[in-house]
């Protein structure tokens, strides 16, 4: 079982009481590394589209026991269970995406690097072939030899907003749901690769993902986030994004990638500077893409109602309530 | 990913409308298979601890794809999603167990038979030796090789009993939680071998599972059920029970087989019996075993407080009040 668990607070700005005190969290939790630390870890931020600014702390395990007794026992694990949701003057949320191996792939377009999942020691990158085509992305998951990877019904926007402010909720999403990071790294590219990916790529970039935000019923998005990287040690933000986005499965996302203009033009740009530069392309792109099966990992405390995949969860769930 | 799904309705006794309500649902069902049906199924009821009569549908199946697609479309698995707990006058629970294959072992004592999982097509059964020593169980899991399969944290009984009549609740369990059907078929069993099977092994597997009952805090059990099958055309019970019990995780169940007088008087008894009869045995024996990660697949819709795992529950979720 491969472990992505997201941490988040979202407040008002960056430079909320509550946004530092997160970071200070962080900051202690990973200056005092235990056993069952993260293997690899990130912090992303990003505003969403209510105006709120989310920081997010993004663990990676490949040992789920290791997983489970850091959510248990460490202070940032500690910290979200605690929470009280209704006399919180912030949200924060929690996503965690665990699957078998055989549900999972990821690739950079350079070799030597890696990101996300791929950064937890001991998983190596290798050369492959099964890429620059249509239906490659599917290929890569072993599992796709026996299984379609098909999700039953649709998740369909709720027609009432949660009542999530709070509250602590937690939404379950269908099976088969496909979990991309896509990601973008530029801190190495200079001059003309620069220039290139800032005013060309990446505007083409957003484009796409703009797309896919204003119109995620017909596209099959259930969240889609636009996260800047930080620094891990000073917490500045770096030329590193990745959008973090559910797909009502790999369908959508497969069709958005073959038939939709704005993917076209960021995948013809990116194959033809690739061709251009070869190896010394600076700008290197990655994703990397989970099929979960239902599951009810995503929990949201005193978050507004757009917050995550609570606009199109098939169930929702009121923690405190129950107890 | 291999599943078993437990579908229950919980009333007075076997008479009442809600029980033929059920059995006739059940009937209808499988008169007409659809190609999203279990690829196994049973029928086996119980009277629990509050004295209350449970029905019990189990549905197995090899493909997750078509158990969501089921869930979703067939008779019973709407009947479940559309029961109001506020106005039902019964009570109904579903506990889904999902797996990968590496999670789970199954072992029966004779010969070309099988039950439970193993029940569906293209299931072989082969001859193991990896069997009759303390830690055979968990060496036949796959993942035991690289993984010792222990829980973070123990399931505690809850302080209060869950307010759980009138309402939809979602009970998640822990990390590695242990999943046990251990079960036995005495229906071929004759003269001698009967009498041997209802006058000395049942009692001593029923002395046992009455000590794990009144001891689950210091054997960690959550939940533990005595089942006895019924007959699929006729649903009359026939010769065949199944206890269906969770553990908090591998340890304690293996504690229990390995240490307590009531497990060494069954596990000798059998032992001795398969030693005296050999292949002529008629009493047949089978477990299976599933090691779940943490998930909220437990659904309780106007049930008592003691149903399934509601107790050791270590987070309960209102399904119906975050609507």
């Amino acid at each position: 079982m491969m472990t992505a668990d997201y941490i988040a607070i979202q407040t008002s700005d960056s430079n909320s009481p509550e946004s530092i005190n997160f970071l200070n969290l962080i900051r202690s939790a990973h200056r005092t590394p235990r056993q069952d630390s993260p293997e690899a870890w990130e912090l992303t931020s990003f505003v969403d589209g209510a105006g709120r600014f989310n920081l997010v702390h993004i663990g990676y395990w490949r040992d789920p026991n290791k997983h489970a007794a850091w959510i248990l026992g460490a202070p940032l694990g500690k910290w979200f269970t605690s929470l009280d949701a209704r006399h919180a003057n912030f949200g924060a949320w929690r996503e965690t995406i665990q699957v078998p191996v055989d549900r999972l792939e990821t690739i950079v377009s350079k070799e030597g690097w890696s990101f996300g999942l791929a950064n937890c020691p001991m998983i190596e990158m290798r050369l492959t072939t099964t890429n620059g085509y249509f239906g490659a992305a599917r290929d890569r998951f072993p599992l796709s030899a026996i299984d379609r990877l098909e999700a039953p019904s649709p998740h369909r926007r709720r027609a009432t907003p949660a009542l999530s402010l709070g509250r602590r909720l937690r939404a379950e999403c269908g099976h088969n749901t496909a979990v991309i990071r896509s990601g973008q790294h530029w801190a190495s590219s200079l001059g003309e690769q620069l220039v290139d990916y800032e005013s060309s790529l990446q505007p083409k970039l957003m484009a796409g993902m703009d797309h896919l935000s204003r119109n995620q019923e017909t596209e099959g998005v259930l969240s889609l986030r636009v996260m800047t990287n930080h620094d891990l040690e000073t917490f500045a933000s770096v030329q590193q994004t990745s959008v973090l986005a559910y797909f009502n499965s790999l369908e959508p996302l497969e069709k958005w990638a073959e038939s939709h203009a704005t993917h076209a033009a960021i995948y013809e740009h990116a194959i033809d500077k690739q061709r251009e530069f070869g190896a010394d392309r600076q700008v290197v792109t990655w994703h990397e893409v989970f099929i979960v099966t239902r599951n009810s990992n995503f929990e949201y405390v005193n978050c507004h109602a757009d917050t995550g995949i609570l606009p199109f969860a098939q169930t929702l769930m009121a923690v405190d309530d129950a107890n």
